[in-house]
């Protein structure tokens, strides 16, 4: 577990191949050592670990069972892809993990034959294994397809549209259902409460035998086989796997490989139907810390392997996540309307700081965005008074309930759009890119991004008085900024943004977080003898035109910023600007945005720097918008 | 239901208060006027029939046995709510349905209080009933609430997400599964062959006794309740619902009163838990040219109630969905891999043209949006050439999925978004408004809008080359311009737009099928002696920055034109025209799209007219623009 010894097993592990005629004794000594290093691997590196500790067993019975990269093995969200990682070539990169230029924390296309399908949001792998399956049966070849999927990614409608699709077919498909009663949060909902009735209702470790027997090769058809399928839904009350179409296995033990390894090879020779094998794993397995900890060590910086502590960095500030869900909690002291909706994402959310004071106001409906919105819609239709908190990645998952049951009804659901912008390591499928735009598209929709955590806060108690009309702020990952925040929050005026410096020759507008970076960008042109104004434009929609308008007239350049993609803030005001005119005689105006490219993975910083949103960019579009300036100057300065 | 008799009961029925203390043979009588109703409005309006007929009984019974308002009653998708509408009080306003100023097709929370919640896409009214369920409990209210959802609407992932939090949750609820073995298409998958299996399992009309005995008023706790549950279950296989927390009764008779109504008096009593009723009816029931129909005449146009007879105009062009089918189904003679995915609207999508020739290549999987893109990123990950046929209002629902599965991984997967625009009588819900924004923002999509049926059948063929990433091309509904399609079809130069005519003063560029309009425009223009140049971008992205630089520079107005919401095509033209300096010494530009408003249901020239997207707001924002010219003249001339 500290230094790695040269003549372990693990050494002659190049690829999966190198598994094949593996004894059963060494394969249990590979799998322990897989262990070990993905918690050597994550202590250096920190990412998830408690996910991929549950499945070490898992994936070493499949790699030892079937053949990749020809069988496609298509791990759900992703992230418990360690073990696969390291067993598939990957090894001598993973101290790369989740850095710059490194190893993706999730499965990845383009980094691996290994990973014939991406993830990182969750509930994908079926519906993207079916798809593996048709094309493999529409092209006469003979693969496999195995997807591994959480209990918790079950919650998730798209895996039951999915299984409703697949298992009313006759091709062949193997999941994997990775059950350990764990998502990121323990998993909510019936689905939940049936996978819990079916692994209590037997014992599943005294199945082992039964288990094997069930899947012997005298195939499905024979009669024999056809009562005790019978008598299992007999003695299990059906199990609505089945009911789906899926000739179901399980619940067995996912951790050991003597019933893993038997049980995948005769699966692998049944050669038809869709097939769902019910694995009852835990999360964090093996190593104590994880298994002791409440969220099993799902996410974790780097960490003494010895002890188990995380090394978390002193925030400076708190998170804006704390923020919003600290001031939503004080405003529902006095207000009983309020309530809050999470998507399985309590913690990240904060929506958990709510929901202790107010459990009966906090719902949490599992990993179920669709649901999430309309059951909102729902609520405010009957009057409450609902703050639905998703990321912004995810919320893409809601668009439609946001446009269909919300917007067009006019019902005042807050949104409250977390991980909005760059995320750092979790890298593109992760960052919060697109909702500027896709939310600011819909009539009648407020739309707020917060400057820094004092603003998320006044944005929450302006959200929280909008009882006419859907309304969302977005805001980012991570630390605020620092500020104070005041005792007495006032909701800011609808449709207004703030100057926060006055100048007469560049205008920078911002909205949302890279302010910071247009005040440090002010500073470098003043120095360069440019006035420069600064605002803040807080709103998307309904767009302060009065500030944008003035803007446009008293500067020779209107920069404007954001965190986000092209078509969203940006182009609301330049589309306003063109439509009264405000083009027609000339302005150097020049929108800033993410670039139109999904980054790679990296730290924020990086990050900003690749975007071209710092304000040493910001400086610099400056200078060149304005036909004159010294860039190199703007530079040195920059790096001084 | 030719002259309405003055003596009929359902005169006296304004409001469902007016069903109370009926005997059951007045209800029943009741019951068949309201069918002859909705017969006699539809063969003059037009609009979804069949759907209203087989949900007569059960929606006399609930309005005779519950209390809406107060009750809250939610009907999925609302296209059977016209039984509903006639007996909440617009009866007499019935035949203005779908038109101009009307009534809505659907449910609509403005029309009237006992429409507590709008629809018009599936699968939404779990949720929203859940959403109504909490708040009534956590407002200290009794109310109950009734959701009514067809069983096509249960292949949706987002019914099963709302069934997994409520099951798991003990608010009082009721679901009422209107199984009528059809949605528009025959529903599709696994739960559909659930559903038949547990309506064939026991005959379910001589199950009324039995039924009526389950929902006794002896309450759900008693020994002998529990005992009869036991052999329900055991008699049943165990019941899917069941297993997710609900209490199920059923099958029973959706289309006899003398059932209904105990079982919803009992089910009213029992004061607790979710209960879902599975009802069977008969799509179109009780006319019997709708019954023999295979669509059950799902939507018509007007008809005579005597032969069952449409009155369907003569089309003057093929449809750009029959275009869209056609040429795929060509191309696909030729190219084994090409094949096709829609969500539950083969005939909608017409790719039940291509299916009839490539059966194996073609896929239903349900109203399951989210399913159905990353199974075509499946199919496309492996080596096929999806294409996803799928109206844009419903590509919303798979929008993280077109997100995270196919652009992140840039696979090629083609989406033929269907319905793109404006739709005429369906509405804000089914209108196609936002996806070149959502669309457009994502890196390295290709997004192509077909000015008519034959740019269109060039897309299709575009799309089916570019394996590289993935491309989306739209449409409009309905009738084309009548334009030939020529035998051989080129694929288009990515990235490249076309003049169709060539002046010196205003540029008019168009995405999409406003270039008709534009054309006209521009003969108007001329007539005032002005030079106009015509454009078709052809591709929003990537955008023919040169084209666009073009015009810009050449001319004194440029005018972008697109049928769909702002942050979309020209914005992406000002975002570059801004990038690249184009903007700074004056541009007159304006960009001409959609209004910021959800547009109420009207005819599609009403709705462009309102939308000021006709060719005689074209030519006279150029001439505003311009700030010279005679702007009462354009007028003169447009109406002449």
């Amino acid at each position: 577990m500290t230094e790695l010894s040269p003549n372990r097993l693990l050494d002659a592990i190049n690829s999966p191949d190198d598994l094949k005629g593996r004894s059963r004794a060494e394969l249990k000594q590979i799998a322990q050592e897989v262990r070990e290093e993905v918690i050597d691997v994550v202590s250096v590196t920190g990412g998830h670990l408690g996910s991929g500790l549950g499945v070490v067993e898992l994936t070493v019975a499949i790699h030892a069972v079937f053949d990749a990269p020809d069988d496609k093995l298509i791990f759900d969200v992703g992230h418990q892809c360690y073990p696969h990682k390291i067993l598939t070539g990957r090894r001598d990169r993973m101290r790369s993990l989740r850095q710059g230029g490194g190893l993706s924390g999730f499965t990845k296309r383009d980094e691996s034959e290994y990973d014939p399908f991406g993830a990182a949001h969750a509930s994908t792998s079926i519906s993207a294994g079916f798809g593996f399956a048709k094309a493999r049966d529409l092209q006469g070849k003979d693969n496999d397809v195995i997807c591994v999927i959480g209990d918790g990614a079950m919650t998730a409608g798209m895996a039951y549209e999915a299984m409703n699709n697949a298992g009313a077919d006759k091709s062949r498909l193997i999941v994997i259902l990775n059950d350990n009663d764990m998502s990121i949060a323990p998993p909510v909902g019936a689905m939940s409460n049936y996978l819990s009735k079916l692994v209590s209702s037997r014992p599943y470790r005294g199945l082992r035998k039964i288990a094997k027997k069930m899947v012997s090769p005298m195939g499905l058809e024979s009669p024999a086989r056809r009562a005790e399928e019978y008598l299992r839904g007999f003695a299990m009350g059906g199990t609505m796997f089945e009911e789906l179409g899926f000739y179901y296995i399980g619940p067995i033990d996912g951790h050991d490989l003597d019933t893993l390894i038997p049980i995948l090879e005769n699966v692998k020779a049944m050669r038809e139907g869709p097939i769902l094998i019910h694995a009852v794993t835990q999360k964090g397995k093996g190593y104590s810390h994880a298994e002791k900890s409440a969220d099993k060590y799902h996410g974790v910086s780097k960490f003494s392997v010895i002890t188990g502590e995380q090394a978390k960095a002193k925030p400076k500030a708190p998170a804006y996540q704390k923020v919003f869900g600290q001031t939503l909690t004080k405003l529902a002291e006095t207000d009983p309307k309020i309530c809050t909706i999470t998507a399985a994402m309590p913690s990240g959310t904060s929506t958990d700081i709510f929901e202790k004071s107010f459990p009966e106001r906090s719902f949490d409906v599992g990993i179920a965005e669709q649901h999430a919105v309309t059951f909102a819609a729902g609520l405010a239709a009957d009057g409450m008074r609902p703050f639905c908190a998703i990321y912004s990645t995810f919320l893409q998952r809601g668009y439609d309930q946001v446009v269909h049951d919300v917007a067009i009804q006019r019902l005042p659901v807050r949104f409250a759009i977390d991980r909005a912008g760059l995320v750092g390591a979790d890298g593109p499928t992760h960052a919060g890119s697109f909702d500027i735009g896709f939310m600011g598209a819909l009539p009648g929709m407020v739309c707020m991004a917060a400057a820094d955590e004092a603003e998320l806060a006044r944005m929450v108690v302006t959200a929280a008085q909008i009882d006419d009309r859907p309304s969302a702020f977005r805001y980012p990952r991570g630390e605020g900024t620092g500020v104070a925040i005041p005792d007495m929050l006032l909701p800011l005026e609808i449709g207004k943004g703030r100057i926060l410096r006055e100048g007469t020759t560049i205008a920078l507008l911002s909205y949302g977080t890279r302010l910071q970076e247009a005040l440090k960008a002010a500073e470098m042109l003043s120095a360069q003898g440019l006035s420069v104004t600064v605002a803040d434009a807080r709103f998307a929609k309904p767009l302060d035109t009065d500030l944008v308008e003035r803007l446009a007239k008293n500067h020779e350049v209107l920069i404007t910023l954001e965190e986000g993609s092209t078509g969203g803030f940006g182009s609301f005001v330049l589309e306003h600007l063109a439509r009264v005119g405000a083009l027609d005689r000339g302005l150097r105006i020049r929108p800033m945005t993410l670039p139109d490219e999904f980054q790679n993975h990296d730290t924020p910083d990086a990050m900003y720097e690749e975007a071209g949103l710092t304000a040493r960019h910001i400086a610099a579009r400056a200078i060149e918008a304005l036909g004159r300036g010294d860039l190199a100057e703007i530079d040195r300065l920059a790096r001084a």
